[in-house]
């Protein structure tokens, strides 16, 4: 069974209450606390030794991924995070140059969007090391970018480039927390997610969301030049890899068509140095359907990046 | 280098913000996210398969644990809880019936006090399970209930009975929600805390946050029947592991002496089956004493459970 099969089956089971005005199923839980004009954002995410990091990747560089990632579920909100919890399973063989290292990357990362890091458990673990990072953050209220929002003949727009992370990127990228807050502050955002488990596989959360289809054009996805080198090295194709590596951590977002170009202009000027792709539309037909060159219509098939595969 | 001489190295590096009130430290951070009148509690705990628990427990018992853990420590705020994400390590090899079981732990406790469970996350993990609960919730503005606020000449309560816990209390106990609500909406408590790691252990951690000491009288000491039973099995007294044991998610709290009489009286007619004791009293001089029943004052060295050890 795949993780998210799994995940499928356990969500009728979670209690829900009147204060939580989005539970599992998005990048981060909504919470109504009684902030006035505001929702709470709610969101855990954890890395673990052997499937997240190696120990080979540099310990500042595995406390920094652990907080970005939590941050990027943030981003994925348009929200500006608060606080953020550590929980940081060691073996009893631990040393503390190397727990140092992993806050030093945490903090380091926190300090640059003005998170605090409000706390921190240790526990023994009985082999390797994970790391769980909890954080809460706020996003004004009635602007919930959930990814059922996307209609159809959205556009449908990717940040920066894909595939290729793990030669570096998914150790050391800068989360979209700016980005985000800018595009839901200028324009009419109807769906926005992170891109964490490759655009195939983070499409199809969006259209089993939304009950819709995207329509890809092949030649619009913007393949990494990491990703070209590991299809080189690998012999697969550079596009299967942007489409299904992972660990991107873009933003994937829809707005109405109208104001695409619009919005491609604004961008260009105000982040010259990050790329911004109209990658393809959103469809009524619940299906994910890639546009090649040649014009053939395909089904998209590859399903991303699966924990447990 | 024990877990809590590590974290002590750890704090400083810590980065905070305008938003957070109580950092690390006490037993939730505490955050101003401007809900008129109420403080926002944030907490994550971590139960770890091997340490915490082990196959044999059951796994409904086991996730019961793991978010009653977590619940004892907003108790520890006087604090209402409001919702809790899951995230859940699981191995390659894992059935879905366990993690069913595990959800339904969590499940009724979580109903019990009303706290949704927003959100869950399952990755995987290279050996044994882990399962860390992150929680949020709330105390009115102006009543924190923290460890330094112990004051001198306070007299020292503890709930229930200490020690033991292993044998079933540390799988099915009841956070002490309730009790800690109703003690702060009447009592001047000063300090508040739940026994985790053995009394010996948290009051160690009261001294220290306070700079002030404790004179335990050691009849007073409420030891559990299964800590008699554990000490007759393990050749120990029945004292030390009641000092030592841990895991008793009791409340440790301090009041003004001149209400302790009024506060033992109202609590017998509100929880008649619950057993509070005053255990003794807070005293200018560092230090954690204990007077027995011979009328002998001895320092007491034995310091709980530690998590390294």
């Amino acid at each position: 069974m795949k993780e998210f099969e799994l995940i499928e089956h356990l969500i009728p089971l979670l209690p829900g209450n009147k204060e939580t005005v989005v539970g599992p199923g998005d990048d981060c839980s909504v919470l109504d606390v009684g902030m006035p004009g505001k929702l709470l954002l709610f969101k855990t995410d954890a890395v673990v030794e052997g499937v997240h990091f190696t120990k080979d990747d540099g310990w500042v560089r595995i406390g920094r991924k652990a907080i970005s990632r939590a941050l990027s579920d943030m981003a994925a909100m348009a929200g500006e995070p608060l606080s953020a919890l550590v929980t940081l399973g060691l073996p009893s063989d631990f040393d503390f140059e190397k727990v140092r290292e992993i806050y030093q990357g945490i903090r380091e990362r926190a300090a640059l969007f003005n998170v605090s890091v409000s706390g921190g458990e240790t526990v023994r673990s009985t082999q390797g090391i994970f790391l769980s990072i909890s954080m809460v953050g706020w996003v004004p209220q009635g602007r919930l970018l959930l990814r059922k929002n996307m209609r159809p003949a959205d556009a449908l727009f990717v940040t920066g480039e894909l595939g290729g992370s793990r030669s570096g990127k998914h150790l050391d990228f800068i989360p979209r927390i700016e980005h985000a807050k800018w595009l839901a502050d200028r324009f009419e955002i109807h769906a926005l997610m992170d891109v964490s488990d490759g655009l195939a596989g983070d499409l199809q959360r969006l259209i089993e969301a939304s009950g819709l289809g995207v329509e890809l054009l092949s030649e619009a996805i913007p393949v990494s030049k990491e990703a070209k080198q590991a299809a080189r090295q690998s012999g697969t194709s550079a596009l299967s890899r942007a489409l299904s590596d992972g660990e991107d951590f873009e933003l994937l977002f829809t707005v109405p068509a109208s104001v695409a170009v619009k919005l491609l202009d604004a961008w260009k000027e105000r982040f010259p140095g990050l790329r911004l792709s109209c990658i393809g539309k959103v469809v009524p037909e619940k299906k994910i359907r890639i546009l090649s060159r040649s014009g053939r219509l395909t089904n998209l098939d590859c399903h991303g990046y699966d924990h447990f595969q």
